[in-house]
């Protein structure tokens, strides 16, 4: 039996472990969940013969080893602050080890030590990242050898409610952590490249300069950019990409009545309100209002953000049921993000039969033969159960299948690695599509952002 | 003779220097000008019979020592962080000290060794902090000692160019450091009372909510909110005034214009742009507006700010010539706060000719018998040259006169302090009267933010 160690069990460990489980017979595989909450791993092993669940404490540093010791390959699932003590075992103790986060500057320091070693250290092959760079580079390498020159690069990434799940006015309801959707876009202007030039968007903006993206058989959506758009062009290997953006994907309208929250101020995480705790929901989107001692919330909401009598946007906050005079912020000394964000969770939390969607949507502009041409590539996964969902699934499973073939002997190289290499994309792609993770590429104009110049 | 040492003879230490020489032979004064540029000092003493100019390095201590040792009183005109070793040799050595900045932590550690043993640590002693101190605090406790309770605070300062050298669209000249004005606002949102209630104003709306002020002879002013409008509630004895507020003050349109700049990212100090050095003023506004290859950068920036064509604020960024497509940027490597800056210099820095302006605007809103009243209280400084600069005059002045009273013992209550005491304000905005700083105040109806219930 081949021992495979898989630490942290939480949301998006469930898939991972039913792939394992399912392969355990025919692979030989004996699976040890470990979690600080024995409940959660022993629920996802389901009693299953080749799999054991224990309590593990990733700072207790006996059980730790102990645990990386026994195994021939370590999963870590953990949130990504978390995997360096676990990778710095990994090197003691010649495991191979893999992880969906990104590459931390800690881990890159393990670099040499892994190569020295002969050790594969496989970081992020989840979703994004992980899918999104597999199935960019699988279109890009492919374009390189065809003697094509990339010149266009836009990526985008969303994890939203199913379509049969999709019954409020924002269509949106929170898959993955409600806090980073708060938060998101905060700090440093989003930096882009568009036909050679710089751009920058400050926060302020980023919710009102989103484009639109029409995905087959699934509609409309729009995106707004992230703000590391950058971060791949060497890793990619796009020093001469001429536009490179990459975005967030939302469902049309979201964006526009997102910004409202961002100009009131309601997403600073940066200052807390004293007397949070007793406010209602209505005396906190006041807070952010001029006192009148006549005019309504309402009335000063609209004249503030300018929306008008006829624009549906005004549902989206009655819906939030954010002017209530009755529901209580309840939370002490809490920012103004962490009272959003209570709101939005009594609205955008996920009944027991919702279902998820993730959707990714990748551009590809290059030139050929002196002609320009475009490969447009989206991927929608939906989700079966609160268990099973879209996000456990696009995460877990390339997870799963990196982990096989590293024991299998079919991904070599060495090194702190992200599956950007043929060795690894092309396989994982490929049964990836039996999962039913399946890009659909579509050849277009190509219009870039130059309409007349094509 | 008694000795004073006056350190650093930047800006705002002319008039302060000037009253001290004036005053040198019938007080028994002699001032011993410390500074790293002792050309800079030697031109305010002018030669003065009783004055001396000293190089000198203030993190050099054997000659900081030297120079406190000799002094029966020190005035620290340094930027505020460079007060502290000053400071404390002043509690080894047993000298009296006087700065025009706010107390930072660190000067307020100080405050029971300065007690101990019976030393005079003035600060806030310039015009804002310092003569809004004085002057907010003289009519506070004159509605108090008549039995009035204080229900309503509001106080602005601006510095401004003079009415005779306003000639830009802008109104606005810089008279103080330039980046200051670029940086306002930004971080935490403004916080401030209004009728009872915390109102958050996070920076993309600071400069859309202003407040229209008006001053005899000088016509129509606005203001923006500071960030910090609570932080003197327990210093003034404010504890239950219900409508609390600070602002800064600028000509009417300055603050509109200005937020175009925020909301387009022009001010943000927090990311370089790699290729500054060779952008010109056109490619910077253009790297804030989505790439277009045949809309102009003039139109893109109308229609993102929806500036319309007949809109007076169009001609305010054309005069700053922020669309020239020859003007480089030349900064290497710069924020944008940096290049913005850079920008705004070529227009508004003081021509030699160009005088310098004051303004300070306090209202107060009291119950008195049963009834509401207000009292407003204005006061403008012109500057009479580029070196006397109402900005140096309304510094300096309260700072030299404070020296002079603690030096003949007409201050005398120790500790580190502010100018808040009747024992301090009072004789010091009596003789400020004399140089022209004069409080104009008028009973006006209250009407407070509660119109129809006044």
């Amino acid at each position: 039996m081949r021992n495979i160690l898989v630490i942290g069990s939480g949301k998006s460990a469930s898939y991972l472990i039913k792939y394992l489980l399912d392969k355990s017979e025919t692979e030989n595989l004996y699976i040890t969940v470990g979690d600080l909450n024995i409940g959660n791993a022993s629920k996802l092993i389901r009693n299953h013969k080749n799999a054991t669940a224990i309590a593990l404490d990733v700072f207790n540093q006996k059980s730790r080893v102990e645990a990386v010791k026994a195994a021939d390959i370590v999963i870590s699932m953990l949130p990504a602050r978390y995997h360096i003590e676990v990778a710095k075992d990994c090197i003691t103790y010649n495991k191979n080890m893999v992880t969906a986060s990104y590459v931390s500057d800690e881990m890159q320091a393990l670099n040499t030590q892994a190569i020295n070693k002969g050790l594969i250290f496989m970081n992020e092959i989840g979703v994004d990242p992980g899918i999104d760079h597999m199935s960019a580079m699988h279109v890009i390498d492919r374009i390189e050898e065809q003697g094509g020159k990339l010149i266009l690069f836009e990526s985008f990434t969303g994890g939203l409610v199913a379509p049969e799940s999709d019954n409020n006015l924002w269509n949106y309801k929170f898959t993955w952590n409600p806090r980073n959707v708060v938060l998101a876009g905060q700090g440093s202007a989003a930096k882009f490249l568009q036909e050679g030039t710089y751009k920058y968007i400050p926060y302020n903006r980023l919710f009102r300069r989103t484009e639109f993206l029409d995905v087959d058989g699934f509609g409309r959506f729009e995106a707004y950019a992230n703000r590391d758009s950058l971060k791949y062009q060497d890793i990619y290997g796009l020093e001469d990409v001429k536009t490179l953006y990459r975005g967030t994907i939302r469902r049309v309208g979201f964006s526009r009545a997102w910004n409202v929250f961002a100009a009131l101020g309601m997403t600073d995480d940066s200052y807390t309100i004293d007397d949070s705790k007793n406010m209602t929901y209505r005396d906190f989107v006041n807070s952010f209002l001029p006192y009148s001692p006549t005019d309504s919330v309402e009335l000063k909401f609209r004249h503030a953000l300018k929306i008008d009598q006829d624009d549906i946007i005004w549902d989206k906050f009655v819906e939030l049921d954010i002017f209530s005079a009755k529901k209580m912020v309840e939370l002490d000394k809490a920012t103004p993000a962490q009272i959003l964000q209570k709101i939005l969770m009594d609205s955008w939390t996920l009944e027991p039969t919702d279902k998820d969607m993730i959707v990714m949507y990748h551009k590809f502009g290059y030139e050929l033969n002196g002609k320009k041409h475009q490969i447009d590539a989206t991927m929608v996964a939906l989700g079966e159960d609160q268990t099973y969902t879209a996000m456990s699934k696009t995460v877990g499973l390339p997870v799963a299948i990196a982990t096989l073939a590293i024991l299998n002997n079919k991904i070599t190289t060495p090194g702190v690695l992200r599956p950007i290499n043929k060795e690894v994309y092309e396989p994982i792609l490929k049964e990836l599509e039996e999962y039913g993770i399946i890009f659909n590429e579509k050849e277009v104009p190509y219009l870039g952002y130059n309409p007349l110049h094509v």
